[in-house]
């Protein structure tokens, strides 16, 4: 960022007043650009005893496999982001079960959220941000080709919790 | 947002292609500029039966009695980021236990995490975001002047939490 988005002059990386951290802060009128993290909200949705994966058509990871997530949008919870990513990347109607994880991707500035979701019927029609959506047994999940630490996180922790009967605390774990 | 951060050009409030949402985008050099929901994230921290809370000294609910709280930053952890902002604002070293509620407040387009922490000492030292920051007993905890919706959800949470040993899940509501 080198712009200020409010009246557009040059910003200086500076410590602003009161505060300790780098920020941009605009040379004309004074504004403070602060950056955060953001929210990556998904499901981990399954049918019957199968678990939906998606191939990235985008960068990165573009090809790997990966659980319907992507960025939180203004305007909506937690849940219905991840219900709407399911849908715009699946095409998969699922209902919420529960909050499941909570991870802290330090590395990428991301904090993800994935609900356990259970799917309405099999019908799967993959969007445009996806090559594929199917449905894997266990024993077929393509571990190897897995697009994400948090991705591969759920999933394992999905495979734990339902052994248990999906009795399990919110699995919360640090990536960095 | 009426600027381009990343030229300096004018932006428009369009829906870009393959998008279905308005988002500012730049008219000469095409960026699309995202707005996404922040994180908060604090401490329920408590001292022997005492719990902390600290007055605001800033807009909005100035003089109101708050959770130590605030945005998390980049390159940091959730519980990081509370440890931090408890810190700051209350001059409370803790110790943290677990992550104890998420809460989608939704009108404030925020998620709140928050941590149980048990304090190291009964030592505050009120930071400049603080006009003060105390210890109460459970009777004397000041609803009727708490800052907002999610931390008397938190206190209420926590209270009904302790007596239960801390075994409870993780409290997610909504707040619309």
């Amino acid at each position: 960022m080198n712009f200020c988005s409010r009246c557009s002059a040059q910003t200086n990386l500076i410590v602003p007043p009161n505060d300790n951290r780098l920020r941009q802060v605009c040379s004309q009128c004074g504004e403070i650009h602060y950056e955060n993290p953001k929210l990556v909200v998904g499901t981990v949705a399954f049918y019957n005893e199968k678990i939906l994966l998606c191939r990235r058509a985008i960068e990165p990871r573009r090809g790997k496999w990966t659980l319907p997530a992507g960025f939180m949008e203004l305007n909506e919870t937690t849940q219905e982001g991840a219900l709407r990513e399911t849908l715009e990347e699946a095409g998969a109607t699922v209902r919420p079960l529960k909050l499941m994880a909570v991870y802290d991707v330090v590395t990428a500035n991301q904090v993800h959220l994935f609900y356990l979701a259970e799917m309405i019927s099999e019908n799967l029609d993959p969007g445009e941000e996806s090559l594929d959506a199917q449905l894997f047994r266990e024993e077929d999940i393509p571990w190897s080709d897995i697009a994400f630490r948090s991705v591969e996180a759920a999933l394992r922790h999905f495979l734990l919790d339902r052994q248990q009967g999906f009795s399990m605390a919110v699995d919360h774990k640090v990536m960095r």
